[in-house]
């Protein structure tokens, strides 16, 4: 049964749920209604896994919480929108950001989405998401992006979250200029996506860095200059001979523990720009008795997704390939088994699934 | 006897030399003559004492030798120009910069003169300094600049280190903007430099955070708006409180320790600024599991000096009071006097003290 | 009888209305209502007169038709808000925005509202307007702006159109920076208004050019170093006199003649900013046979508002004073006398003129 | 007979000389030597001709005077340096930059080389040039550049003028963002090199304009995605289309003349950037009644060769083909030729024609 079905309070849907740590089913949920004058309710057409969906898995996320429909990332049809939305109609193809932007409150208006008042990143998360034939989607207008025909729709899928959170915390953040050196300390999917949107202001040398030599092979052909396994190789000074001893211009933390983030500070040039991107869950040691006079810059920042426009602009015209991040494809009824391999990444060889819908 | 009484082999001075840690005297040293062509000799007409100084004589910085004459600050006459000097000749009045730069390296053409592979801060640190009454200068054409007949000589020795660090490592870092909220935390000379020069952008808020009521007050008659003493007061909770629970735009750092920082870290708000301008000796710890996600900038910086011609136009314009830092004047001949002083500034309520030649 | 009176059908209200070129009467016209979700509506409370409304009268703006109520500035009192508006409800005190903006379309995402696909200048131009006793505020969300109870309401008003226009045409696109030497070439209220929001950023020098020696000494006490009035000096020479020859860091278009453009780009040093703020009837002639190498950059803009926020807090914390921009006081029902004043304004030495309603 | 003869004064070399409108020769002249201590005598290995250079011959450029040696690109080796050189020495490859910086005066200082109060462009101008066997540099330290050993020598060439010229006027002053629609009226050199380095910032849409089909060819083998001959098409009506109507976000003149100004105004989208490249014998008329209100940035520019350190990472590391845009070697020697070929480009289908020493 679908929501075509008949009305909406009577209709059921299958989602991919949350029941507390380490639990998961996909199973019958209803199937989202509009609750503000602002919401669209999206059919889901493709959706993805995010490696923060495991960390809400392994419990890290306290505030999420059972019966949650898990996903912040997809493509979909509008099947019904609210009084408000001006932007979009039934029938319409839309790229859904994973972050919900008011765009009427102070740090809307400054760009700033993700800290919306009263969006920002809630989708999988404080409200239901993604991993569903149908989602709610707060906001529309400010939340969702129309899909040109002629896109490739997986491509378009990376747009949800890992290209802008690539883009904008690694890449704007760290100010790549044309001609610098910059490294990668992680290349998992995030990772990956820091350096096709580095490219996009043409660095003379990309670094990555990793510890999984598949990953570390890939970045290769995604157009990293070196690799480095930090496992095998001391990693500092690896990065500091590539640099004839100067340090990178840029240093991108795509990975979220005190080690990588010490690699950065510890390779970054005078006057270099250090990008965090990935999540922590502890302090790290940040070493000001060296870096006080070094005229560097560390920046943080979650995911705006300001600048998705420019980016559907770049993978339309194919400048980016953002499907080369896609390892597995699955149906989304089959999306247990997707989390498995995405789960055991390494194993499988798996950077981002994409899971499509029947119908 | 002087300079001028003979060639400069048989020539002396006075000057006042370092001789390892708490140990300093007022004595005879040669008066300095020319090494490269693009040296200048300056009469030191004024100079001053800065708490780099004060470190040195705790032994904090074991690269300065004994025997070093210290000092990074000045005003002066040119007595003398290596045969490459162009832009100065004898008679010149002139600012002596803290930084030294070539001009010509990778770092100087960048503007980023604190790392010129030739210079950077070398007087009174790594080559005889300003606390004498004849200084070398090297690379004059590019670390000396003309002193407009009008001006307040007092303001003008300000611009030696303590405005353009101010403003550099503070302000222009911290990004400033009409409008703000400001944090300066630490209100000794350097904090007030950047009270002062923050004030070019015009924030609606300026709280000065500091142990010492008086150099508070201080800061209240030099434009803060609002005033902290943290040993009497929850320094977090007040500047929550006067930023209505927001956090402030910008936070700078102007003492050096880890509470300092940390109190920066605390109540910055999502988007903010934090600029270190404090010298530290030791790690901080960096709260990366909380900060990842509220979008904020960090920056690091020895002072540039790069924007002095700027500082000049203001200074000479009347637009900052740069002598307002200043509370005691002294002959040149005192200076141990000067640095008791100094030394004991909260006993002495003391902020910059001037040491003025009597020739 | 007012809205107060019965349902909003039935209402009537006074209002300035245009009847084509040379006409115009305070005359009774329906009370608006709500005609969106997004709509307000809002009791005016205090308004004003802007040049372009001479030129309306003028006929210089020939989409301006017969009926239309004119006026696009002014504070007020929320009276009542459609389904969709979340930010405002009934007895909110609001500043009116002279640029309705939607919040939703490309260039309202980019802070670019001028241009909104949907807004932009619309009030007092293509629907009716702030000179009348209530009006229909489109997408109020993000075209109103809460006011603070202690701000003083007609320092406010100025935050419509003035200020900001002032700031971002003329200061913000002029790069002005702390020690710069600026022109401003126009003292009528937009050049008064660039002159007050251009000492956010510290500027040594302000020259401020016109023809009326009454506007010139009022520039003066609004802190302009230098006045010229071109009728009786020759202004290309006397501002390259007090520039040392090297001519301006910014020069600012306040006009919208080619005389006035002419001498602004006459004086412009090389590597300064010429900042267009006047509406211009005729194209000028730009000398690129010399500017070419000149390194200049040359701005336009319709103001955006984009900045209102930052210019509320710093008309909040007195760090600008745009009362003093206001010349006369009206009652609004003496609107018809208000602009009699206005459009003698050298006669009557008249800058911007308040209209307070009654109630 | 070279300079290696014998006593400079002695010494004689072969240059391409100047002698009046019309007239030029190969022929015999003074080695140069050294003038100041700054100085720097290079042995030319390659060099190139620009359109400046026919410019001279046509009399446009009346400061140029009869019996100058022409050229402003080259690379050589080193000779002999003066006495204050420190970071060249004889035998060290290097660039010469067509823009001579003291490294001193104000505009050095801000990296507006270009207007250097002692260098600028000189050299082929106002002091004897590179089309020569020997070239005499000023201000060596800041007007050269080593050359890696493994650099394409071809390609290095570019550097000195027209690759820094189209990315510092063109690419840079036009704010070229990833994504955007970027049209460059000129396929000449110049406006390929703006193509090229375009591409450094990944736009999405590279309209190249000219009335050459043969170069409108070459612009679609350097990335262009589309051209137009503006000779049998409706250039402005075809911009137009290929953005949707909403014009383009940047628009570069590189030709010199009213019309393709004109025709950067006509198609330049709402908030977008024109970037004038071109040099320009007449006043072009600005549409400013359409323009005021238009949001636009217009930039003018003489190279500063500023971003020559970075241009040259991007050469060495291969992310441009500098040496694309060469179709023609000769022989030094062969210079009267290679000048013939270059001033009938179209006939020749010449771009940039390489001269080579043959020492």
């Amino acid at each position: 049964m679908s929501a075509a079905d008949g009305p909406g309070y009577l209709c059921s849907m299958n989602a991919l749920v949350y029941h507390g740590p380490g639990k998961k089913a996909w199973e019958e949920k209803p199937t989202p209604t509009l609750q503000q004058p602002t919401d669209a309710i999206v059919r889901i057409h493709k959706t993805t896994i995010c490696g923060t969906d495991l960390h809400i898995l392994k419990g890290d996320l306290p505030e999420v919480t059972d019966g949650r429909i898990l996903g912040h990332e997809g493509i979909g049809v509008i099947e019904e929108v609210g009084s408000a939305v001006t932007t979009f109609k039934k029938g319409d193809k839309v790229l859904i950001s994973c972050i919900s932007s008011c765009g009427k409150c102070l740090y809307c208006r400054k760009g700033m989405y993700s800290h919306c008042e009263q969006g920002g990143w809630i989708l999988g998360h404080l409200i239901d998401g993604t991993q569903a034939e149908y989602v709610r989607i707060p906001f529309a207008d400010t939340s969702l992006y129309h899909i040109p025909e002629t896109a490739n729709e997986d491509a378009i899928v990376m747009l949800s979250d890992i290209l802008p959170t690539g883009f904008e915390c690694g890449v704007l953040n760290g100010q790549v200029q044309p001609g610098d050196s910059v490294v990668i300390v992680g290349a998992g999917p995030v990772g990956l996506a820091v350096l096709l949107t580095a490219q996009f202001y043409t660095p003379a040398t990309l670094i990555m860095v990793d510890v999984d030599d598949n990953r570390l092979a890939v970045a290769k052909t995604l157009g990293a200059t070196h690799t480095i396994n930090s496992q095998t190789v001391d990693a500092v000074a690896e990065v500091m001979r590539l640099t004839e001893n100067r340090g990178t211009d840029v240093a991108i933390e795509a990975v979220g523990i005190p080690a990588t983030f010490d690699l950065c500070a510890a390779v970054i040039a005078p006057g270099g720009h250090i990008a965090n991107v990935g999540v922590h869950g502890k302090p790290v040691e940040l070493h000001l008795e060296t870096l006080w006079s070094r005229n560097i810059t560390i920046t943080t920042r979650l995911v705006d997704t300001v600048t998705t426009p420019m980016l559907m602009k770049t993978v339309v015209s194919n400048k980016v390939d953002g499907a080369s991040l896609i390892t597995h494809h699955f149906a989304l009824n089959d999306i247990m088994q997707a989390y498995d391999t995405f789960e055991h990444a390494a194993r499988e060889k798996a950077l981002k699934v994409i899971l499509t819908s029947a119908s």
